[in-house]
């Protein structure tokens, strides 16, 4: 019915199928996420119609699920399905003529009706004839001949229809036509890490760093640093990320705060990778040996904890490439080679890699330098601004690597416009930075975790870093300890994964003056922190930022991206949303919704009305139910309509679980 | 760069190219239609990019037109073009790196602030040099000694770049890389017809029908039919469509006001195809024979109009397809063919099509039909009800036609949800009815006409009947002659396509009870009409409808379908909305604008302020300008912000002309 050169319409027509990418990648799951499948579907005329969707497996195994209409009129029909299996699944949607709706659908009326009555029952007594034939049913085989007894009364031939063994044998070979198959389409389902997880950036060097007598510093090492990881895990943390570990350059080494000139004794910034000790597949030697690293890896999961290793595609001006490999650098007409730059500005500390000269020759090399570390036991790449290479070459080197090893995980520390943000997502990136940490007002956060939940989820995995080495935000320079908690609490909720640089849980909040960033930057210095003593003086976050990743433990329904809903609230500082996983998803096989109540003004207290979409909640409309808040351990009765008040100096967070309708 | 299962990632990323189809199929124009391309184009890191759209028309003519950034930080290109030839024209996007925009940008603020000045000048030298060997220039090269001349101030040295040579030398030979080339993307430009023109739809056997002595009726025919067209002319229609022509059926023929027992003279509904004289290829003898057909479309012709037929893929029981092709339609168990209804209603005089059975067969009839047609000059068929009939018919029925006929028009009359609706303009037909009818307040207008000039008009093309036989609105029922003015007006400019069913111009406003049709409908009964005495009397809209149409002949945007531009207004009842086309693309080189601000309450005299988006009018933002309203000649000087007083009961519509600026 179509010409090569022209779409198919098939005989009932399926369109707008969902979950889809917008340039035709594969859209993505993690294993255990609960995705709905959807398609518009729509025939000529009045008959009764249905849709299944067919899902394959990566074991080869295929289920078909009927997919329901989401809403009279709307010709969507949807199917939800969690699933539980690493590897790409293939899908299609399956349109059909339901014959037996549509008969029993005109007959009820014209029986009633007293209209066409002799005709309509024969032709249903042709269906069940057809039924006992398909489905083997005598019980159809009787109905049928009911159906044509002229001794009844019309109302009792009708009735045959409903014998409960003929709405079975129904089930079991549906009275169906026209079937049409939509074009197949791909998803690719990673490992749950790949969606869900709690990371936490640290700088070795730091963790056990120490300033000697003569003024200058002993770095930490891995072995050092290990000591740390107990720390992290107890606060629940499930990635521990590194930034590079690689040797350091020397030319034009920046000194503390991003200053010109190093002194002899500053660490220099971990991002001007490569030096005479080596490159990419270095280690830097005040880190220690292959071997410390090993360990290190070790330690980490001994502790619960994954390794994730900062890839960042650029070099120092002593990076061994640059002598083995000019042609992948930008050769200007002087002889020299092009620094990064935002001119007038240049960052003579670091070259950018060219990419066009010999594309192959880069792709080789960086394929060989990640499977290096791959070999380490390394599972994750926190990918430093990829939006600075082309994107063809992500989307190489990515497929490339998760052809062999398709457990591996890639975040985009991207931060440009979206349509380059979007395109990373699609094209390979697993998970990717976003712009959390610079939507702070109520209308902001509400639209954008909205966004996050629903419009990209199909193919962006938020990871909401609450800070980073680069971003201590306005927000947090001036929000104070409650700013921290809302954060916190914000992005340990509104997407499935987050992640908090050292130093947060100390509320380090003191920026570089003119900057986005902290003062004396771990960047470019040693910061050693003495995490115990904070939390014994009670100066610490590290209770709450505890508390957070339990209940995100607790609590399945926080371990998905997809089922976000935000509800109304009349203040425009206090925001609202749910997230809920009903029991057919859960291990328990109880239902599990959480509601987040946030006031977002760090300086005041704030009352609302929170009025809850409770179909959104798997709730009826009309009862009321028990909550309890896990952050101060409260309870109260709620319904659709709730008062709250949130003081920022007291909690400005409501953390609530659903226990329950009231008793 | 990608495998062949894989989109292609060009080296420079298009995306979101526009415009484009939700299914892939070519998006559609019309000859003399302003179209703009778009795509979203993104590169790695700081260079200047660039993209042009690549067009080629059907003659083969390849045109190169540089796009346009829409918006800083929007990654958004486009570029506008009017086209002007019929047929199917291919076209492209491509992207570059534009290396001499990127070096210039950098080597300003790097001259300026005296940072890496002398390497900066040698790499504007190289490119040149290497603009003096592409374009051939000798200002290139003598530019490129004077950047190098060292006894030069760097500013200087910077200036030989400004050369008016070397600018107009970079035009010739633009000095980019990595040029990426998008998908192919296909434009099917159909006449100008497909998109513009005012339709007039009149039943022939009611224009000369005459009762006799014994209280029955001579029917009219095409011979007294056609001297109502140079009266339908002169109001400036372009279309004149006929209901079916063909023979009507006279088993179950339905009577007066859709009884169901017509009397022996009663004439039937033209929608009941098919008796013994003969179905969808034959004419209805009360009509005439096959010479008065062609001396009709003939005069039709002579008058400035086109003929379009009604294209009723139905039966009457007494169609000759019923006995010659039985499995053309649904046999029920008892031998019976199966009725059209709407149980439990059924509507015996028509039998509808079966298109499983015996598709190829009913493709070659309908094809040979509508060919036949074709023959008689006909060049426009409204299809009745295409939503109840297969979608895959359609698009290979209109294929296949236009593969032979690219001139012919299909108009789809389908009111049904949007899925199919969107689907039938998709696949193939030119022009479709809308919900126009059903869309009277401001904000349904608002949203509604703005939807069809941009969201769905790269191939949905919206012919706003303001009646029709089957549709006499709520509102037109109960908003008397403000009512009748404001729809006509609305219709007349809110698209490019509008179209009146005959008795709109004598306020026919009587709705049988209960239904949504006028009383005593014409499509069961002969309804001669005295449209020159009501003319006489001061009873008749025709002198406004001749109007508007002169308005629509006089005025190049109201021609166009995607450059309607809503305005606010402050008052709930008054819309206002805004055509303007360019002067490149009017025949007399002058930008032409017109406003419409129409009170929809047809019941009152409303005010408002009506505050003009003047960019869109192509007007500076700071001026005043004149505007004369055709409707009165009455002239104003207005502004941004401008008083309205609009009175259903004098004139409820401004049609305002922009005549320039305010001197």
């Amino acid at each position: 019915m179509a010409t090569a050169d022209r779409p198919v319409i098939g005989r009932i027509p399926i369109t707008a199928i969902e979950p889809s990418t917008p340039n035709g990648f594969p859209s993505k799951a993690f294993d255990s996420e609960v995705v709905t499948f959807a398609a518009t579907v729509f025939r000529e005329g009045h008959g009764v119609i249905g849709a299944d969707l067919v899902l394959e497996r990566p074991d080869g195994a295929v289920r078909a699920v009927p997919m329901a209409l989401v809403g009279e009129g709307t010709d969507r029909y949807a199917a939800t399905v969690q699933v539980d299996s690493v590897g790409l699944w293939t899908w299609h949607v399956e349109s059909y003529a339901d014959d037996w709706a549509t008969w029993i659908h005109a007959a009820r009326l014209k029986i009633a009706a007293g209209v066409d009555t002799e005709a309509t029952l024969l032709d249903g007594a042709v269906l069940l004839d057809r039924l006992a034939d398909e489905a083997e049913s005598t019980a159809a085989a009787d109905a049928a001949a009911a159906m044509r007894d002229t001794e009844r009364s019309p109302a009792a031939r009708l009735a045959a229809a409903d014998d409960p063994r003929v709405t079975a044998a129904l089930v079991d070979a549906p009275l169906t036509s026209l079937r049409t198959t939509s074009a197949t389409q791909e998803l690719d389902v990673e490992r749950t890490r790949a969606g869900v997880g709690a990371w936490y950036e640290f700088f070795p060097r730091s963790e056990g760093a120490r300033r000697q007598a003569d003024g200058t510093w002993r770095s930490g090492t891995f072995r050092t640093a290990a000591r740390r990881l107990p720390g992290v895990a107890r606060m629940g943390f499930d990635v521990i990320y590194l930034p590079p570990i690689h040797p350091i350059g020397v030319t034009a080494r920046k000194g503390p705060n991003n200053t010109l000139h190093a002194g002899p004794a500053d660490p220099g910034s971990p991002w001007a990778i490569g030096s005479a000790d080596g490159g990419h597949d270095a280690i830097h030697p005040d880190l220690g040996n292959e071997e410390d690293f090993r360990s290190f890896v070790e330690t980490a999961k001994n502790t619960g904890m994954e390794v994730a290793l900062d890839f960042a595609l650029q070099c120092s001006p002593d990076h061994p490439w640059v002598t083995e490999h000019p042609d992948w650098f930008t050769q200007r007409a002087d002889g020299s080679i092009a620094t990064a730059e935002n001119p007038p500005k240049r960052y003579q500390d670091i070259y950018p890699i060219q990419f066009d000269t010999d594309p192959e020759g880069i792709v080789t090399e960086v394929l060989r330098v990640l499977r290096h570390w791959i070999s380490f036991g390394v599972g994750i790449f926190r990918v430093d601004n990829p939006h600075t290479k082309p994107l063809w070459f992500w989307e190489r080197v990515i497929r490339e690597i998760r052809t062999e090893n398709p457990e591996i995980v890639f975040l985009a520390e991207a931060f440009t416009r979206p349509p380059m943000m979007r395109a990373l997502a699609e094209a390979g990136f697993t998970q990717s930075y976003t712009y959390f940490t610079w939507r702070n007002t109520k209308e902001e956060i509400e639209s954008y975790l909205d966004e996050l939940a629903h419009e990209t989820s199909a193919y962006l995995r938020p990871n909401l870093f609450v800070n980073t080495p680069d971003i201590l935000s306005e927000y947090l320079q001036f929000g104070g300890r409650a700013g921290y908690k809302v954060r916190a609490a914000l992005a340990a909720t509104g997407a499935a994964t987050w992640g908090m640089y050292a130093g947060y849980e100390l509320f380090e909040d003191v920026a570089r003056p003119g900057s986005e960033e902290n003062i004396d930057n771990e960047k470019y210095e040693y910061k050693p922190r003495d995490f115990g003593a904070a939390e014994a003086a009670g100066a610490s976050l590290a209770p709450y930022v505890t508390m957070l990743n339990r209940f995100r433990s607790a609590h399945p329904a926080l371990r998905q991206l997809r089922n976000l809903h935000v509800h109304h609230t009349d203040n425009d500082a206090i925001v609202a949303y749910s997230k809920h996983l009903p029991g057919t998803y859960t291990r328990s096989g109880r239902s599990d919704t959480v509601i987040v109540v946030a006031n977002v003004d760090p300086h005041s207290a704030r009352e609302a009305t929170v009025f809850l979409d409770l179909a959104a909640l798997g709730l009826p409309t009309d009862g009321l139910f028990d909550v309890r808040d896990v952050v101060t351990g409260a309870r109260w009765t709620w319904g659709a309509a709730n008062y709250v008040r949130l003081d920022a100096f007291q909690e400005p967070v409501h953390l609530l679980v659903v226990e329950g309708p009231h008793r």
